[in-house]
């Protein structure tokens, strides 16, 4: 019997009835097979290193630090702000990455997932973050890339999204995201 | 008499002795001709919609759109965190993009300065910042580019900048800033 | 009486009946002030220093750069390959940029428009494209954005763009470029 | 026994004695292990769809597709040109990716080496290259990542690798590279 894997998902935006987090939510509900759940990152301080030094660290960093480095992949999904990563989304990976020599992102599988309430699907977003992991050492899914445009009206009143197109899509994904990760092992 | 123009500094990095933060004020002696603050992005709240449409909003948000409201033009001086523009300054122009078609960045000229330890002089940040800058609408000054790197070593005792070329270029750039900022007035 | 600015168009695609062909001439006929004609870079040999050595040198890469050199502006028509710029227009911008010292692109004005069959509207071919600006020394229009997605549909049979916000978008867009053109001389 | 990789090197710089060809030939050498073979750029046609649609196709396209198709793996050494990937060899990518369907570059694994002059290593050109392998569906190996600056220093009399710390970034390079490609088998 196989290993379940855990997977961590982060939301690129803090908004509580955000498009994305209906995405997250909904992509959960397509992964039987996968341990996945939401690790919040809006109440992580803004990375400093001066904070880093002192005693004590501050808790939400090393807590956020502990869930990351207990998954065995992470998901990312991002709306765009200007044209690129959300900066509490980006400070969330930077607070991961250190301190130096000891980022909790190394070698994980990723997923990026990006969404906009307009047609682009917040493509700019996507690979600002994928430059990211080079650096990071993860090894993102590279196909299908999910950019998902319309937001607005893609999820029914049950939170599951109602666009066929998407929905498939989605599924591909998630059916691919699974398998990279048990090659990733 | 030519107006005195303000520009508003943003430092990427919050580590009180960072290199940016002494790059920045190198920067700032080197334009006797501007009116150059370095603007604090340290204690801003992430950005977060919900936040935006509750009463009070945060204050710290309010102050900082005044104070880039307020300005001329911009000067961002950057490290690169995870090939890329660190969260903290990110969050900033994203508060500073909000709420909708009220942005305060908007028309604004604005100088990329990035600054790394390694040689690399922090490229990925500098070239993020600026995909951002066209949906800003702001108007970069594309020569001299400045990437800076060995950053560790570019000071002296009285934080001038003791390399050569670096202090050449470090001219060279305030000077085309300056023209710049009065041609897009 | 105004003087009428002249500005080279590149198209992105080779192809003789393409979509960035199309809406070239289409926003060609929508800017009656400006003198706009597709300079062609499809007989260009690819960018290699040996011959740029040689003597003769192609004398394609002479008569574009000569093209180049005499416009007041350029205007660039891209669709996006493989999430960045055709190959056949990034040797153009090669070609042009050299020898050392030489580039014909330095200091002009520049548009980006990008175009795809697809939703996305060559968003990755845009921004790639606007990186190579800065090092070029072109000031790049940055509002509005045009990213035309659904290019199949554009077009009537007389060549107009005949999706209402898309032509009025590309109006807007032309009207910006010719006081961006104005502003930068 | 182990089956020897094969690898397909492209080099970006199509000048004979260029700084990318020298590396390419370098970590050729240094990496018995695989069966690396330098592909050659420079005579393919611009792509155009037309030509693709024509009977028959351009020789140099079909040859250069199998030669990809045939091989395990992929290595780009590429310089900068305007900061992004030299025309020559995105036009090469191109050119592998068609016709619609038929890519021969999806699913291999792929190591990405960038070379300039100055110090900052071609970052542009690295990562706008690894944007593209998103959309063909490649795996680029993460780390080490390899931004070589002062090419024109590099190499003894013997085309070796003369500076110590290169050398050894690109032995670390090869070896993770091999098991890169092992893995993604």
């Amino acid at each position: 019997m196989p290993t379940t894997r855990s997977v961590a998902v982060l939301v690129g935006s803090l908004r509580k009835d955000s498009f994305n987090r209906k995405m997250a939510r909904a992509l959960v509900a397509l992964a039987p097979g996968l341990q996945m759940e939401i690790v919040e990152i809006g109440d992580l301080p803004l990375y400093n290193q001066d904070l880093e030094d002192a005693s004590p660290k501050p808790a939400a960093w090393l807590a956020f630090r502990d869930r990351i480095r207990a998954a065995d992949a992470v998901l990312f999904v991002t709306p765009e702000y200007n044209r690129s990563v959300p900066g509490s989304l980006k400070n969330a990976i930077d607070v991961g990455s250190r301190p130096y020599g000891q980022s909790v992102w190394s070698g994980k599988p990723a997923g990026v997932v990006s969404l906009s309430p307009g047609a682009l699907g917040a493509f700019g977003a996507n690979h600002h973050l994928r430059q990211s992991l080079v650096f990071l050492d993860m090894h993102p899914l590279q196909q299908p890339e999910m950019y998902i445009g319309g937001a607005a009206s893609l999820f029914d009143q049950d939170g599951r999204i109602a666009v066929d197109t998407t929905r498939q899509l989605a599924e591909r994904f998630i059916q691919a995201f699974e398998q990279w990760i048990e090659k990733m092992k």
